[in-house]
């Protein structure tokens, strides 16, 4: 018999009718013949109550109480899932991740996922129960301490499970109906895509597609197991991430111009991020070695860049610049990093602006048609909107905007690409779980 | 380094503020020189809102599934005490009740405990942390499942561990001062014992005296851990319960009347009970075997009866009337059993009473003092308190009133016995934790 393993997030067991409603969702499959294992998040907000909590009591508290405390979220919705399942005559048991063998590294709020020993979960469903499995956390090898596996942890915990169980597929059930072309909230034209490779997945979610989290596309695609994105709240298909774009066969362009057939394949979405903040350093003595110094110390603030630009230094001054995008949260510490170095490195001056968004346009088939970056620099000309760093991947382009036009810069990409529907089909329920 | 445990109810962890003020008592101990282990009940309401939860989800929960849901109560709880330990500068580890090795049968809702291997627990006191353990809660022996306790279970936690740790003490605090010698919220002139054998605490407990659990009593009695009730909002010193009344010797009356002098240990308080009701079976044929009869049927309806009172049968009709006293809310499940049985025993009716009290005397010393029973009977004749049935113990003198006459009752007991102290010392905070 077949296993499945469903993912609900918070919005979908934020109450007692919500839960009661997964839980008609969950039976549904057992009844049509399958294996169901089931990884919850906590309850709506339940999580930032508890942190909530925690902060009144301590402003520092210890990683491993904070993970102690914020895994009863789960175990609160999980038996309340299993409850609810059973009040419709079928059998459910409840297992935390330590006892579903969910085996991480020590990492207290961000442990990674090392292992999977699901010897109890087969043993409940070979005794005929429905599985329900406490996402976002698990126990560590080492120490066996209770850990936390962070943001989108109880997608990567669905994922873990369906590869350990070999699943025939992981649905991650969400608020929105599967992944679109691009917010439908900034383009109500957009539509969801019936299949997307993980290379394309990985690059919406890295470029602020909050739909799925890398680290559980990373995991599905090393191990192979299909990804089924659909909403919790409706019976439609969603979105299927699987394959990679190594299949996809590169078609050469037929001339030597952009005006190579654009295929509907070519394009997987548009995606934004309002989340990060530009930083450059004016001023940089172009010497070997001294980006290498600014870079070594933002590494040891233990902040993670996104892009990157550095100018061609100008042959008078023989000064450069150099900027980069990162998360905004971690700009003072970025900030007071670079500000150390000053100086030691000589350079002139540092600028900070977090009124910036960043526009990607994701697809498999960009490898092929040379014209994308042309025609995707054209429509955001025409829309009147200026473009201040560009970086690029294999199947990815993305700029950085003004903030303010990051939603025109959206809309005339999705049109200019052909994505709008031709009528709207998206609908949007709101925040999502973790 | 002696180990001393300590014991917080869900009233003193019930907010922020509270478990602050918890965290702060907890250091002390440790600064006085003692390694700490703590165990706590659930912040205040909390567990009855999960059983709310619960309700709204499923009218009839699995057992298996409550348990994991309760549960998580003390896992917030325990997190936020050693977060707030951690933030007065002390190191602390939180311990799930299965971590900490309390091992106990597999009857989810009222598991016993039945092992403990505090292995972690030990480990972790030799590293120099606080440790806090979730009360309440297990882990089954054979099935690995998680329990919990049921009324009453963190107070059984804290002496198991006690006694699996050899501690010096087991501190139970509470939101009220000790041990008292009556209700102070019936009689203001309450005074606090200092001391009280298992025994008397025992009965006071199974009298009505809701201070402690008569599991944790029993345990306590049967590893020899004394315990140590006190206030968690003040620094006085509480009550100690230790000793048997084996080791206190029985002095005989000085004469044959009840004019022995009355010392200050003979009483060790007033306990009254407003949770029972009294079915009387009126006409029951006084013949060998009938009233088993009705006891197995009331046995096997799993009901605890308390008082058994049989009068003599008049000797014109050979029938008799036997009345019990049972928890009121199984005056139902009783009087259903009972009403079963009717035609075959041939007893003429029911009646069913639940407007009664149980007024206790209890104390060792009534044994060596055979006036206390009259004392007792005309201290409630000169209160006009009315006496239904009653029973007595070595230890104890319980009688049945109406439950309008119990405050009265409880009131002229005590005085009469000398037990009044010369000015009100009693604070009552309000309710008691689990």
């Amino acid at each position: 018999m077949g296993i499945v393993v469903q993912k609900y997030g918070g919005s979908s067991v934020s109450d007692a009718s919500a839960i009661k409603r997964v839980a008609r969702r969950i039976v549904e499959a057992k009844k049509a013949g399958k294996d169901v294992v089931v990884a919850v998040s906590a309850m709506g907000d339940s999580t930032d109550e508890l942190l909530d909590l925690a902060s009144q009591v301590s402003p520092l508290p210890p990683a491993r109480e904070l993970d102690m405390l914020l895994t009863s979220g789960e175990r609160i919705s999980m038996a309340l899932v299993a409850m609810a399942i059973s009040d419709l005559g079928f059998s459910a048991r409840s297992f935390t991740g330590s006892q579903a063998g969910v085996i991480t590294d020590s990492v207290h709020g961000k442990a990674k996922i090392i292992d999977v020993t699901p010897g109890r979960i087969s043993t409940a469903l070979d005794e005929g129960h429905i599985v329900i499995v406490a996402g976002f956390q698990g126990v560590s090898a080492d120490t066996k301490e209770i850990t936390t596996l962070g943001r989108g942890g109880t997608d990567t915990t669905a994922v873990a499970l369906a590869a350990a169980l070999d699943a025939e597929v992981c649905e991650i059930y969400t608020d929105v109906d599967g992944v679109f072309t691009a917010d439908p909230r900034i383009v109500p034209a957009a539509r969801k895509l019936d299949r997307v490779t993980y290379e394309e997945m990985l690059e919406l979610a890295a470029c602020g597609a909050k739909i799925l989290h890398l680290r559980c596309v990373e995991y599905a695609r090393n191990h192979g197991i299909p990804i089924h994105v659909r909403s919790s709240f409706s019976q439609l298909e969603g979105t299927t991430v699987s394959g990679s774009i190594d299949d996809i066969p590169i078609i050469p362009p037929t001339g030597p111009d952009e005006e190579a057939p654009m295929e509907q394949a070519i394009i997987a979405g548009v995606a934004h991020d309002r989340s990060e903040a530009k930083v450059t350093v004016v001023g940089v003595p172009d010497k070997v070695g001294e980006a290498a110094r600014l870079f070594e110390a933002l590494a040891n603030a233990q902040i993670n860049l996104d892009m990157i630009v550095q100018n061609v230094s100008a042959a008078a001054t023989n000064l450069t610049d150099i900027s980069f995008t990162l998360p905004r949260s971690d700009g003072q510490t970025a900030m007071a990093a670079l500000a150390a170095l000053q100086s030691v490195v000589g350079f002139d001056s540092l600028l900070y602006d977090d009124k910036i968004g960043k526009v990607s346009l994701i697809g498999a088939g960009m490898r092929s048609h040379p014209g994308v970056t042309a025609k995707f620099f054209t429509a955001l000309a025409e829309a009147g909107v200026n473009i201040g760093m560009i970086s690029t991947s294999e199947i990815r382009i993305s700029v950085v905007v003004d903030e303010d036009d990051v939603d025109a810069a959206v809309a005339a990409t999705h049109t200019a690409f052909d994505l709008d529907a031709s009528e709207v089909e998206a609908v949007v329920y709101g925040g999502s779980g973790r």
